[in-house]
């Protein structure tokens, strides 16, 4: 997948109104979008900002956009993510919560060469400091896909670095960062617990060891780190297949996540990719919340809404 | 320091009885041993069983003892660690605990060329399942060393994977392993927690940020988990200098292993490297306990305690 461009069928007729990026670590992906934000033609990179093609930023840009900007010269471009970092093209500066699409789009930075107008990232301050970026636009989307949500909703979205956010009036009040997708993937690359599932291949898909992992960290009051051992213990006792080991870690690592977050009342919403939120559903379950709403990733969706409360979108026009 | 053999002067006149052996996954040390388990020569070589050199396990028993044995070659010769696991010279089968001195002394496998006497690790079943190898023989020199602990005692062993032991009579009769160091040394090395201290050179050893760390988790009800991500974003938000953020990363890391593991109405006593070992005074002194008793490493003394019981070591005899 990753190193491919992923290219959706060009909706002939429909008329091209802005340009959006969300434009990450380790990729890239690129929107055409029409009127209301509908998405003509998209395509993903693996150009992250970790990860740039020769040219640097710039060269990424047009390889990613750069016939549509040749084809549409009078679209605007929007981007949101680590683009806007310390490490980005240009520093976006953090906005401090709470925020919402408006301050995100009096807050847009752009580019030296002004191609590219980039959204700020948010931040918490005081005694519990969190950062956030990229996410603040996917948060902008999911509300304006599903408007109920404006008014009060606890937001959990899981990836390298979940985010469980709480949404009032459309804006965002407040949010923690956890690590669980990288603790997961440096643990399993990098430490000895990654060892006995690399020697043992492919895991089985029918293994119940995610939910195990689940219980067990549900079941500890002290949390997960007296139990991370067991990855390897119960291997070496002959207590779980090697092959299910990471699994289990998974488990044990997201229910870890939920024990810690979870707040008794509420009914946290899920926004991401289907796979790993079904996975995050899977866990919620066990801890007695089933059938948690979903939202697709928002991004380019958020992108239209800043954007337009920007004042980017292009006129509509005819196609040359 | 590593890759470097550290001799110590001969005691000349003092005659060797055993060649001992801490033989774990990164570092070969070998010890010539006299009367009472006297360490006559010592050395450390890089030949831990995961980077072996050419030859293989017999090559690297030359290189640490090979000299020894050529000028004394009655010597018997004894090893601890993992030479004894899956991934070792020979396979020691664990012992189940409760188990002592004399059970591991009972439990020896030698090598198939049958120079080399190896120690079995310790597990633990059931529904907590735990597994050591090489902490068995420190802490039977340990308890060699300081007999009051032999009747009950509670051992901490700061390291990679630190071990929390229950001792009575003379026996382990339980433990638990916290992944701490190697924990730190995974997430300073491969995760996004490392590069701010990494682009900011050395840490400023006057720092008060692992007393931060420590006093940081032992505030937080739920557990270092939801803290980790502060490590960056005490940094980003200007709370937290960059050179710090590793030390108060560790504070975090040893303050939760304290935190799971400390009971009340008991006091621990330190085993291991004095380095480490004061790391974790401090960071106990924090949860209100001072002046932990302190014992050495005592992996030459267990080694000799298990020799004897095995009837390995050599008689008397003056020096050719």
């Amino acid at each position: 997948m990753s190193g491919e461009s992923q290219q959706t069928a060009m909706h002939h007729g429909a008329a091209p109104r802005l340009i959006a990026l969300d434009w990450g670590t380790t990729m890239l992906r690129g929107f055409l979008l029409g009127e209301d934000g509908l998405v003509l033609d998209s395509r993903a990179l693996p150009f992250g900002i970790m990860r740039l093609p020769e040219g640097g930023f710039p060269a990424a840009f047009d390889r990613v956009a750069g016939d549509w900007r040749r084809q549409f010269p009078q679209l605007r471009a929007i981007a949101a993510g680590m683009v806007g970092s310390a490490q980005g093209w240009v520093q976006a500066p953090y906005q401090s919560c709470p925020t919402g699409p408006d301050e995100l789009a009096a807050g847009l930075v752009r580019t030296p060469d002004g191609t590219l107008h980039i959204i700020p990232g948010v931040m918490q301050s005081g005694s519990a400091p969190d950062v956030m970026r990229g996410e603040e636009t996917q948060i902008a989307g999911a509300l304006a896909l599903m408007p109920a949500l404006q008014r009060s909703a606890w937001l959990v979205m899981p990836g390298t670095h979940s985010k469980w956010v709480r949404i009032e009036h459309g804006r965002i009040q407040g949010f923690t960062t956890y690590m669980t997708g990288e603790l997961f993937a440096t643990l399993s690359a990098h430490s000895i617990l990654g060892r006995p599932a690399a020697e043992a291949g492919p895991t089985d898909p029918a293994s119940d060891s995610f939910a195990r992992g689940v219980a067990a960290v549900r079941a500890e009051p002290r949390g997960v780190v007296p139990l991370l051992f067991t990855v390897r213990s119960l291997v070496l006792t002959g207590q779980l297949a090697a092959a299910a080991s990471l699994d289990y870690l998974s488990g044990l690592l997201i229910g870890e996540e939920i024990r810690c977050a979870l707040q008794s009342g509420t009914r946290p919403v899920l926004i991401g990719e289907s796979a790993l939120c079904e996975r995050y559903q899977q866990a919620f379950a066990q801890f007695g919340l089933s059938s948690l709403d979903m939202v697709a990733n928002g991004a380019a969706a958020g992108l239209w809404r800043v954007a337009a409360q920007a004042g980017l979108i292009g006129k509509e026009m005819t196609r040359p």
